[in-house]
């Protein structure tokens, strides 16, 4: 778990994902002599801070989103969400400005519910700050912030080990309001003729999904996927015999709602671990999730 | 009205509407040897369930969603809708899971508004129910379940029988967020030169939009058109002496949305008869106005 | 600020450009003999109401909304917001229908917040009313209602007199939810490689944005733009000492949504000068805000 632990420290709010799109480019540059296809890196100005890497000849692409959560320094000690973060007051924040490193405490206003930082000076404005990253491993979990989604990350780069054919993408700007995905689907559509996507992120432990009951496959969530593109996914993890779960929510979304509403005809389904304690620093995912998400991509993406 | 009848039997919620859009293209293949022109027809995975039809030079396309407002089964007993369905205690819903058909009841919460079913056994997660179709009919009216939109489908088809110019798309997802006209007026767009729309679609009875007293041009809902495309269409249904009424909204949508939003200059406007009792299994519409409503698309078929 | 008036009296709310897009169209016929560059001016059918304008070889686009907030007249007395107007018993409206002009009241119910308007005739259902235009000038500052965006529109028309390369795009329904930007910067890409964008717009006088201070550089609203972008956009201001404020919101939008969601690796950022009484009658800019706008403006479209 040392790549998920690094993963997971590297500040990547949405909008700002720069440094974690480095880090992975010269993970992916390092490490691929050991895996079983070379990728086509797909990088650069057109791509703005995203990362394709095309496999063989691609059937299906996976989009990981690479940003968190976070906020943005307003006005005086005032700050705004990035995405939709949990708040507590004591929550301890980080990040860098022109005066150097930061690291300082959440407030909540108890009537108000206003948010602002303590320091011991003023915070440039328009400076993103990120959860600090208390990373903590058991036998049989992983808890920290931004498991969301850098276990999708995470999940995506072991799957570059053994994959034949497949396409990664790794997507900007998903905790708020995305803005990435509509233009890398609609690349890989024309360059590629791929329309079946994965959404390989993390979703929530709730009262019909449980931890440790294997990866979720999501019939829907505020969208809803083509029915027969999800029983067929739903079929080769019963084939397969991969541990699996089945959720079904009226809310919340994903990278999916840029392939639903973009403008090829793309088929999608969200399949990744639940995590509990969602959007706080203190996420937590068990480690038979994490496994059975992996084993269940790297059918998938054979067999689909 | 036993085209129509039969559409609203079948069941197509928002994102499985495979069963109706196999009906359509089945009606179209045995009856287009009677029509004026005979029409291509696109479908096919490149569209999903979406089927486009192309009859002769082609300067409009008519949009008229497939999929129906419903409900899915959540955990336990627990429903979350598709779309935005009426609900009462007492609504008869109908399905279909592994372990055969469902003819179930809808149960509302008095104090949440939580939704449920009640039902002699368990239905699987995942399974969409729909409004149980009682159709009825008199002299002047039809009642059912989902003549939204299956009137906005029977008005395209019964236009097919003397159409020369133009395109037919009959799209997916309108009820829950849209999903494929953002492709399908892409197609349009590029592979014809098409960039002017109807929305082949039922709206509201209201206190300015009475029943009976003709089709409904839509000056604005939650949307507003360009100006000078609606008022060429209102010159012309005047012209040709057609019953119609003029409605302006401040919400509302249909799959225009998608129009305005994409990436081609589409004009477009709603034409549809109004209803009473909106997405309940109650819906009402009175004959006069479906009739003017398939007049005025003959005529702005022929002329716009 | 002769130019400037005129362009706040026009009458253009979403969805009804014309007047005004046909005003701009002429100024520039008429203006370019004398600018530094001859512009090409694209428009017609597959740009709606839309006017591009390509200066030279262009590395950046700038977006000036021509399309004002406003009021569609429904039932009765009823009207319906076009935008989101401030609204306030009193405020003058005024239009023109088929009997002829229009020059009436606003009226907020004040226990409902329903509006009407009071004059002495019914208008006609769908008749697009606006705020008079009271067109104040001091040596400080100019006030009027449509400064947002006629100001934005502006800028962009005294840029052309000195602009060598970019590209202007004056757009529609950008008070209304959108609808033209997606197709102006997919024909801009894939025209002219172009995916630098500014957004040529007005913003509000806030704790932290004061009148007078100069133009804002927007770090993020709703949506936040990618910070390398907005980084040399900053860099280029200090280094050319132009006078200009850090805005940071969590709300608010601009043409920018469809730039950010649309299928092409733009990058934007919002610069534009700041306001007080927002989407009243009365929006009020200071001159020196006006002015550090437009040497902004020249500055970037010749270093970014």
């Amino acid at each position: 778990m040392q790549l998920l632990h690094t993963l997971c420290r590297l500040a990547a709010p949405a909008g700002n994902e720069a440094s974690l799109s480095h880090f992975v480019q010269r993970y992916v540059t390092e490490q691929k002599a050991s895996w079983r296809v070379q990728p086509k890196m797909l990088v650069g100005a057109e791509f703005q801070d995203c990362i394709l890497l095309v496999f063989g000849t691609p059937q299906t692409a996976i989009f990981a989103h690479l940003d968190s959560i976070g906020f943005t320094v307003r006005y005086g000690q005032q700050l705004v969400r990035i995405g939709g973060p949990a708040v507590q007051t004591g929550y301890r924040l980080v990040g860098e400005d022109a005066q150097g490193p930061i690291d300082c405490t959440l407030t909540v206003d108890e009537q108000t519910g206003a948010l602002s930082y303590e320091f011991n000076r003023e915070i440039e404005r328009g400076t993103e700050l990120t959860f600090h990253c208390d990373f903590r491993e058991t036998e049989t979990t992983v808890q920290s912030c931004y498991l969301d989604n850098r276990l999708g990350v995470w999940n995506a780069l072991r799957l570059c080990e053994t994959l034949e054919n497949g396409i990664i993408a790794f997507s900007c700007w998903e905790e708020h309001g995305g803005g990435s995905v509509a233009y890398l689907a609609k690349y890989i559509y024309e360059h590629y003729g791929v329309r079946q996507a994965l959404i390989s992120d993390i979703t929530w432990v709730t009262e019909g999904v449980q931890a440790g009951q294997g990866v979720v496959i999501s019939l829907r969530d505020s969208l809803i996927p083509r029915r027969a593109y999800v029983d067929r996914i739903r079929l080769l993890a019963r084939e397969a015999g991969v541990a699996h779960q089945l959720e079904v929510e009226g809310s919340g979304g994903s990278d999916a709602k840029e392939l639903q509403h973009g403008a090829q005809p793309w088929d999608w389904c969200f399949v990744g671990a639940p995590e509990e304690h969602v959007h706080t620093p203190d996420e937590l995912v068990h480690k038979a999730d994490i496994y059975s998400m992996l084993r269940l991509y790297q059918v998938l993406l054979e067999k689909l």
